[in-house]
């Protein structure tokens, strides 16, 4: 691995603009879609920001990704929509039905909006955050081509199909963006260049045994869903729901197409202030969080954590030094 | 153990409905709740069947649970409604906020029941079949009394809380019920029983070290969540989306109370005649489980099979043969 450099927020903002103009990135959507490949990378998510853009653009350049096709509605139920993706940038897609979501919910205190044909939206937890700090909770996930087994079986049928919830809480947000394999292949990648074990079980080697060697599962293919069968099953029931409620393609014909593209999508918000608790909500989750903080940690040198929290802290300290990078990774980028 | 014997279907109903008549059910909920009970059982959910039944009704006649008290709705905002359990029958209460969900997503699509002040469900499954057998899509949870260590914690001050989805199947339904640690402790004491090690890791014993020794993980309390880090952070936005939705009691305050009662839940169904794609709905879920059947075996006299398909198999042979209760068990329930 190359020496790892800073690169400020704005720098990698124009550094992403420019590149987004030059592949045809309208203003607005050029705008929308440089921000949240920084935010992502800001808030240490660099698989699906700074170090995912690089093949975003190949992908638009390739033509799987319509760089400037917009969603087109479908249907209306009450307080459900499905929209058309048109194979337009996954991010902007997720943005829009997050948005529409949000004023479904401002209609009827929930709703729902189901995207299909639509492009990997890189990081769940970044719509989750923008849902949450508007004051909705979000609950969403997307199906993925086939990357892991179920659970009793070697060959990968399943997408490891990111669900992610998200909360309001004080000015920021509680945000779970758990993918349903226990570590994601960029996750693997990295510890086998590092030879380092994983913590825990993440699949099994070649002889079909539990292994904590990165390198081993990246050749048998066989990632560990969370929890075994219980991840098993929520993959494949979250890839039926995404289907049945979009209408669109599946894990299993994601996985016939020459690249992940045509991905089924559900966003659902929930507008908290039209409960009737909602002026004692934050003060509900205030006692609920400062509960876990109390926990009695099995390393007094690490203190248990709300999902999300290590990530403002990440946030926090890479606006101040600057968003990690590899160099080589910054260097190729700067070459787009 | 002492001996298993086979109770048919009917003379478990008419023993349960003797005993919640002699305890003040009146006729509709009696028969309701028994019904359950013994579903439940006939599907394998022993546990929260004919083995809990028991323990149902010693909490009836200590006054945790509120025989016949009816729950009362508290707020309406659009599609969603906050509704007081008034601490009555955890089962009936959810039964009934299934159907008002149901009728709710009739109204919008989507519908959304969030209970406050309820009990136990038994078996938060049961709510998905009846749900999904209605052509209903179903998101429920609830949460608990604290049982689960927060990951990287050695107290316990997370509930296991049950997440489950249900979506209509052939005649059926494909219904995912999983509580959010590895292992309940129902089935550890069975394990310990018979000494058999888990077939995965389960928990820490005393020494902090992972292992699949029930007895172990019975003495330090140390369950382990799924996907250790995923379904700690996923047990605790289950309790906070709770708590927010219905207004309800936290896992913390639960803990506090001397019986695990004042439970918050959570239900979300949607009509999926509403959609755009209803006719072509089961052929696309035939051709997801089509695939999962397709996959390639570790065991190859094992089938790989989807949430719920293990059931149906179960319900057929308990109809045919009896349902299977510890016959001390049934002898204590026949002196209730």
């Amino acid at each position: 691995m190359s020496e790892v450099i800073r690169v400020p927020f704005e720098q990698m903002e124009r550094e992403f603009s420019r590149i987004l103009g030059s592949i045809g990135f309208e203003a607005e959507p050029n705008r929308h879609c440089a921000r949240l490949f920084v935010e992502n990378s800001l808030d240490g998510v660099y698989s699906h920001g700074v170090n995912r853009f690089p093949r975003f653009v190949q992908y638009v350049k390739g033509g799987y990704i319509r760089v400037n096709a917009k969603p087109e509605i479908r249907h209306r139920a009450g307080a459900i929509e499905q929209w058309d993706g048109c194979l337009g940038p996954g991010p902007l897609n997720a943005l829009f039905a997050t948005k529409r979501a949000i004023d479904l919910s401002k209609e009827s205190g929930i709703g729902c909006v189901a995207l299909f044909n639509t492009n990997h939206w890189m990081r769940g937890g970044h719509y989750a955050w923008k849902a949450a700090k508007a004051g909705f909770i979000f609950i969403g996930w997307t199906n993925t081509t086939a990357n892991m087994p179920a659970w009793g079986a070697v060959d990968c049928r399943l997408g490891n199909n990111p669900f992610v919830l998200g909360m309001p809480f004080k000015d920021e947000a509680i945000v779970l963006d758990m993918a349903m394999s226990q570590f994601s292949y960029g996750s693997l990648e990295s510890y086998q260049l590092t030879s380092m074990p994983l913590p825990v079980y993440g699949g099994y080697n070649k002889d079909g045994v539990l292994t904590v060697n990165a390198a081993d599962i990246l050749e048998s293919r066989r990632a560990l869903p969370i929890g075994y069968w219980k991840g098993s099953g929520l993959a494949l029931l979250l890839d039926v729901l995404a289907v049945v409620l979009s209408g669109g393609m599946s894990t299993s014909q994601i996985s016939q197409r020459t690249v992940e593209s045509a991905l089924s999508q559900v966003f659902i918000t929930i507008d908290i202030s039209q409960l009737s608790n909602h002026h004692t909500i934050q003060e509900s989750v205030n006692d609920i969080i400062n509960d876990l903080h109390g926990s009695i940690s099995a390393d007094e040198k690490q203190k248990i954590l709300y999902p999300g929290e290590r990530v403002l802290r990440t946030r926090i300290e890479n606006l101040k030094n600057g968003i990690p990078v590899d160099q080589t990774i910054w260097q190729d980028i700067q070459r787009l």
